[in-house]
């Protein structure tokens, strides 16, 4: 018994579902969640994430790819199908502050977060002790503003993970190693975007006096702070929060919408359309 | 251009959502959107709605619902098609505090909330110049405790109405009102079920001490407040906020969850299954 | 029986609240409520506000200021004394959403917001028929952009208003107006402030995927929304919420916003410091 | 530069403010942040906390004490004077889940959580590798509930701790063992008390049908979950959310209720009243 997820996208026209479920049953395939949106029924962009088991153990990816490309170029549309067994590896890049990694090495210990992560990547040395409970590898590289060594990151990243995550990276990754790496980047930033963006939001928050705080978990483009925005997450805060108050609230913010996001990654639930994102 | 919802439900298996929309494809339908859950994919309940469009003129819900039945009995499921034209008539019974009525009367009038109002009707005359810049007829009938005047209440509501809302009505239906009347009723109570059943829930609040309140819009069934769940809202409180405060804070936790609740229910989002609440 | 308020603020220094609660106690006052806030216990500066109650007949607003005036030299402070028992006339602005304004008179006619409104003005002919079951003055002025006839706005608002409240009113209001208005104005942005300033938050929210939205209500000053902020609420939304559906979300946070403002301003609760508030 | 709390309560009275903060202006002390609360300004009941550093060496809490005893009486006060510096001890016990104590355990390294931790205690093996990289004892009891064993909890809680933590300990603790231990007991229920008391709050949720799910820290009484309500937060869910989803949910909230509840409560701004808390 595998299963399998059918990411699909296409202008909007009749029978797509029909066709894309009746593939499925054909294959003796049982739906398990399927998930649509349409930007607009008349005239609009289509969207569809189909989750199915089949038991037949002959088939397999490559397979049902191959039988399911003439149904997408009917369609005129964009698709991929994934085994679910194969597990994504995952790359962390952390500073100082090691609350996101912490929480994401807590849902990874609980099997929640079903990926590989093949190292801990920081220019600090301080979470080195957060990982000494678990089997990682952690890469100490002492970059800074002024040496980024960024061709160190890469060699690091970018044969042994399928995506990264930069849970509270200080240093901004130049659009070269963006290019380079060209797979997707999943980034916490510890202010609500589009306010704030850039360096010390929380600062920033404090001399506006803003009554609620949050934080964005957002794929990495090259603008900064501007790639799409996975899930956002915010607080109530008064007068009295200092900076001290704002970064413990925020820490909490931070953890949650870098976990949502990357469940939600990792389970193949969001699509990047148009600098935005839809999250099934 | 005419939009039908199919509603359709059944033990889980194969093939269900490729018949369905090779139904609707069929008969030249473009879907708009598609919902579907199951409780469990191995052995559990499935739910579906779809929301579609056909633009032939000589199709209505008669015709498409014969076609349909034979795939229905198929799958021996549970379904209904409604066409989206026919609006549904909400009977409003209310008491003295007439937040949640001026809230859906401005749903109403801003045609976000798209229902016939036959009556508002309220054992208190205090709403009664709510309703003055309406079009909408208002009864005043006396109810109370010791006479709930049920015969007149539903001599009003059997026939004109194709569900109730009881936008804070403090009186309890009974069950025999219930029965005869025999049609969906959705209430707001002023508590976070199942916590604080029954009269004063904001006094039991302040008692117990809780620093969260909330509000619960649900099915009404022949156990006070145990109806199926189908909306909640909840705020933060502190020591400081007494009765008045937590009167006023909690009046915007009902007006938001009653009317997400009644726009859910009048596009047929809500699946009542085993007393709880499916909410496409 | 009266009730006042004393506001005070001064450089942070020892023996100020000894002083003052002193002076209540020998005043025979008994303190219902006291707030204060250092922006830094070191070289800060201080807030407070005390709400007191004084049984003696004789003692009035303008007797307490006198005595208090020695006492407010001495730690060289500003301060203010309110008697509660002046009510404050709040003149409402706002254009064809109404939703707003039906919330704020809710509020009053439940006594909850202890205010006069001299009048509702308007843009729009639309908020005249929401005001029919109250006995306050309606102004429909014409007003647009090409022509914002402040000439007419401040001539109903100078004399007979102690504030404004812009509830959803669409036309900005020029430096000249509030230089010669030269009081407090509050107004609802539907926006997180201080992202989506200016005109169209939610389309600019929908074009940036934001996963969360806002509004906010703050006091006006001679930039557009960056005057300093009061309350914010957010909701979250989702890439299936359209814009009508943010329209709908962002109206419960607008009057949630709104009113959370306006009652704490009438209660004096609001202190304006370095473009921020201390809401007590 | 030493900093004190003065934590106060009596009838409520003219002139306790006065009093208060003149004792600690005459003893040079420069109050730092000061609340307070009164039941009804009418024949209610007044607390207080004040914060206040002093610069004098030669004063303690001692002396501090001593001479504040006699305005005490005159009020018929109840109270207590708090040095700062004296770190309070908090043990932990845990069962198999460690996000909570994981969550302390990061505060504490921080430094934000200023107390000792003279041991974590558990009836599970699994909490011990968490503590590796931190120099606090593990001490492993397999207790369970045919023997909770709790003879060896006092004997290592009674003498080293101030207040004990249940951080997701799972064995309700015997009333003989509260009599024996006599000082505070913090608890995190996975739950939104007074809803879904005792065991399996998440299943319990599910069965229910409720569309919010919440978490309770609250002080441990002879009355199982019932003892006096500190902090509460709350999340939503919906039909799609299955056991595992709650539970992942339900940990962010765990934690953050357990983490506020405590720094209220090292910070002593919480004050029992009634069965409920007062928290500044």
């Amino acid at each position: 018994m595998r299963k399998f997820i059918l990411l699909f996208q296409c202008q909007d026209q009749k029978g797509i579902v029909a066709r894309i479920s009746d593939f499925i049953f054909k294959h003796g395939g049982n739906i398990v969640t399927a998930d649509q949106y349409s930007t607009d029924p008349e005239g609009g962009y289509f969207f569809m994430r189909v989750e199915f088991i089949l038991n037949k153990e002959q088939q397999n990816k490559d397979s049902l790819s191959e039988e399911f490309s003439p149904i997408a170029r009917e369609f005129s549309g964009q698709w991929k199908i994934i085994d679910k067994s194969q597990t994504l590896r995952m790359g962390i890049f952390v500073s100082e502050d090691g609350h996101c990694l912490l929480d994401l090495l807590y849902l990874y210990m609980s099997g929640e977060l079903d990926v590989k992560i093949p190292f801990v990547l920081s220019n600090s040395e301080k979470p080195r002790k957060l990982l000494t409970q678990h089997n990682i590898p952690f890469h100490y590289i002492p970059a800074n503003k002024e040496n980024r060594r960024e061709a160190e990151l890469l060699s690091y990243a970018l044969d042994s993970t399928d995506f990264l995550v930069l849970a509270r990276y200080m240093l901004v990754l130049s659009p070269e190693f963006l290019l380079k790496y060209n797979k997707d980047i999943i980034n916490i930033h510890h202010g609500f975007l589009p306010a704030f963006k850039g360096a010390d939001p929380y600062g920033k928050a404090i001399k506006q006096g803003v009554k609620i705080i949050g934080a964005t978990a957002h794929f990495v483009n090259d603008q900064l702070d501007e790639g799409p925005i996975i899930s956002q997450e915010v607080e109530y805060v008064s007068h009295k929060d200092n900076r001290q108050a704002l970064i413990r609230k925020g820490r909490n913010l931070e953890k949650k919408a870098l976990a949502d996001a990357i469940l939600s990654y990792v389970d193949y639930r969001i699509i990047k359309h148009e600098n935005k994102t839809i999250v099934f």
